[in-house]
């Protein structure tokens, strides 16, 4: 493997486009519509590899990520975070470009707001994860809700949202998919209760783990999972891909060693991983290594012996046991898998690609 | 205060420029050259406000930072992360444009190194933060590099480098000062014992706590502090600066009231902030409100009682009490004081400052 002079995020497109064609076939086979998140990627070339797949709406997690798949060429995109006021004006403007959905999280956002163009509106649920939305076990409050926006033509209800951010908390099959159906039968009852009142609504969900797991989605409209493009370790930990499936890797070179204290040093810290951790052991972890492929760029199996222990803004600390260590030599490459991909995406601001592109992200 | 759509982060410019004449008169006073790092900022910006006041001489963290000031002008650049071998060529290009200096941290990354243009050239010493860097209590490994440099023409050997990280983790200015004491004997004692043998050596130290609390640097001929430019919350907490010096704050509009939970939902997440927290009162706090300023778009003083207690990619949380729940609406905007500006400002791309210009980091 070729030296590197600072770290880069390398990505597998054979890994990228297996796990788009698995997922699409995955909602295919359920029946359910595939309205993917780009907050994950956050690039247009990786968009239009959906888009060969058959892809054709998205969601997106704010109004720059909605303005930049409009400039690609995307026109049916679902914005998956809570509005408010200010987003007005750039509402009304994306609105003219493409068809937009936004949702509605409180109904104290909607005061003194009218559109200048409509747009479909979902409403957030809380099926439990306790981020934001109304709490879908108050049936009453998501009714009033609706009602109040049930006879508005700039806002026009058409479904309830809802992210299970929980099932992230959760380890193992079993869990997640009792997230999956514990959510799914919170919505329906939801749907039937206000069936007589504001009319048939559509159903929306997605985190990466229950898509991932789940076969079966009774009652569902579309799925909007995100992380599924990339995996990283937090997915592998639940359960929801296996290490082979994980399409990114960061290439750190190798900067010191430290053999009294079994640790390396590498060029990779929180500017490049970002600071998302999990536990392992009981311990702190910022990444883990993975086998060099036996020839190029790629990779191979998890290296779960190189633990990345702590991270700077510029260093990684990586323990490694002592016969690693006498192999290893400063100036040589390491490669990690990342904790949490979308984050990390979103530190490096750039992908380079093993058959040679260099694919940026979203410029901020 | 006008709606926002979206979070921004802005800067005072005031207060950056009362941080940097402040830290420019104590280096006079203590009789040491301020070589700021430029890692915090990442600005042509800002570093022009520094050459304004007089620096000439900057600290980066990474090659593509040295390039991008050299292509500002600044001529005399210090990298002060340890050199490994792939950055070879990059080196040899930049110290054809610029007084380049390199710091090394393990003398294997020498190993079949030669340089085709002469650097400057500093030993990093572990003081005890135990990151990396020769042991500085191990003379005998100290003095084995030197000597190894000693007599070379392309790595020009010319001090003793530290950064005393672990200043971080301590709180108040006498446990700053036992530190930045302990670290400054440690140098001098390996200066006097490299004497004979390499002859004289500079002593380079820098973290923002202990050159912002003490008055003098015995033996000392630079210091490196960077985070100083714009505080944060975490030196704040150290007791190096205090609230009023914090010159960034993030702007997030409020997306959602949970009353049931004493929470407010903010945009405003990891990849505005960072994920680095701090403990306060034994809980994880990602940034602490801000009093808006009686006009404008600036701040007063710390409004503690709005905590930031969880962030996922684009959502942040904030426990607030109750009554100031009553008073904050959907599309109002708040103000947060940031845990490390470094990852904060890396993580946003750009401020916004409040004479209304619009400053970009560093190109990714």
């Amino acid at each position: 493997m070729a030296m590197l002079s600072e770290p880069e995020l390398r990505l597998d497109p054979a890994r990228v486009q297996r796990n788009i064609a698995r997922m699409l076939a995955r909602a295919q086979g359920a029946g359910v519509r595939l309205r993917p998140h780009f907050k994950t990627h956050q690039s247009h070339a990786i968009g239009q590899w959906f888009r060969a797949a058959g892809v054709d709406a998205i969601t997106v997690s704010s109004l720059a990520m909605a303005e930049y798949f409009a400039d690609d060429g995307w026109d049916d995109v679902l914005l998956a975070f809570p509005f408010h006021r200010g987003m007005t004006a750039r509402i009304e403007a994306l609105a003219q470009r493409v068809r937009l959905a936004i949702t509605v999280a409180d109904p104290d956002t909607l005061d003194g707001v009218r559109l200048q163009v409509p747009v479909d509106t979902w409403l957030k649920i809380d099926v439990g994860s306790a981020r934001t939305g109304i709490d879908g076990s108050d049936i009453e409050a998501v009714r009033a809700l609706a009602q109040r926006l049930a006879g508005r033509s700039d806002l026009r209800l058409c479904g309830l949202l809802a992210h299970a951010g929980h099932s992230y908390r959760v380890r193992g099959p079993a869990a997640v998919l009792a997230v999956h159906e514990a959510t799914l039968a919170q919505l329906r009852t939801l749907q039937a209760a206000l069936l007589p009142s504001v009319g048939p609504l559509q159903i929306s969900v997605g985190d990466t783990p229950t898509c991932s797991i789940a076969d079966t989605f009774p009652g569902v409209d579309e799925i909007r999972p995100g992380n599924f493009v990339f995996y990283d370790l937090s997915q592998w930990q639940i359960g929801a891909c296996a290490a082979d499936d994980i399409a990114v890797a960061m290439a750190c070179p190798v900067v010191a060693r430290h053999r009294s204290r079994g640790q390396l040093v590498v060029h990779g810290g929180a500017v490049h991983f970002s600071k998302d951790w999990m536990q392992i052991d009981g311990r702190q972890v910022f990444g883990l290594g993975l086998d060099p492929a036996a020839s190029g760029d790629g990779w191979a199996g998890l290296q779960p012996a190189l633990r990345l222990s702590a991270l700077s803004q510029e260093h990684g600390l990586v323990d490694a046991p002592a016969g690693m260590l006498d192999s290893i030599r400063p100036g040589d490459t390491l490669l990690f898998a990342p904790v949490h991909s979308c984050l990390t995406a979103d530190a490096m601001g750039r992908y380079r690609s093993l058959d040679g592109a260099d694919i940026p992200l979203m410029p901020r």
